[in-house]
């Protein structure tokens, strides 16, 4: 799957709901998500963490579809190579050095 | 891109480094960026925006990796519906309901 089919798959699936709760509150469910992440990591179980990522992933997406961001294009920042150092492995340790 | 060869991209570009640092402290930098797209929401920079929604999603799929889960199968839950009351549109409200 690409990861523009998903965006429009969690859009056609959760789309109108997510519009009328809003992208305040859409976001306060990301960050809800991603504390449920952080204890299926520390749990024996993967398809528990399977499942946790799963829905980090769509909540985030449902995010970047109310702030209007393709998360096709975000991705390609890192299509290449490092968007810090132009390198792949990254050679600069990145971000906030 | 699809989820899968993003996921090879990112290890090839972080893995090596990522595994080093560790799961516990390589979620604490996915959390940290969190906090940071938390502020690009309330930018007016749509380019910051697109930036943040990647770093996100860059971090949470070099956790997945340290995790040993498969984002492209993380992904797959949301592929036909909801994965709760499976119905797309969702029919459930989703999850913790």
């Amino acid at each position: 799957m690409t990861i523009e089919e998903f965006q429009q798959k969690i859009d056609e699936t959760y789309g109108e709901r997510d519009a009328q709760r809003g992208l305040e509150s859409t976001f306060m469910w990301l960050v809800e998500e991603v504390g449920e992440l952080a204890r299926a990591l520390r749990s024996e179980s993967h398809e528990r963490k399977v499942e946790e990522f799963s829905d980090v992933l769509a909540w985030l997406t449902t995010t970047a579809s109310l702030a209007g961001v393709d998360m096709a294009e975000a991705a390609a920042r890192f299509a290449d190579a490092c968007p810090k150092c132009g390198e792949s492995p990254c050679a600069c340790g990145r971000r906030r050095e």
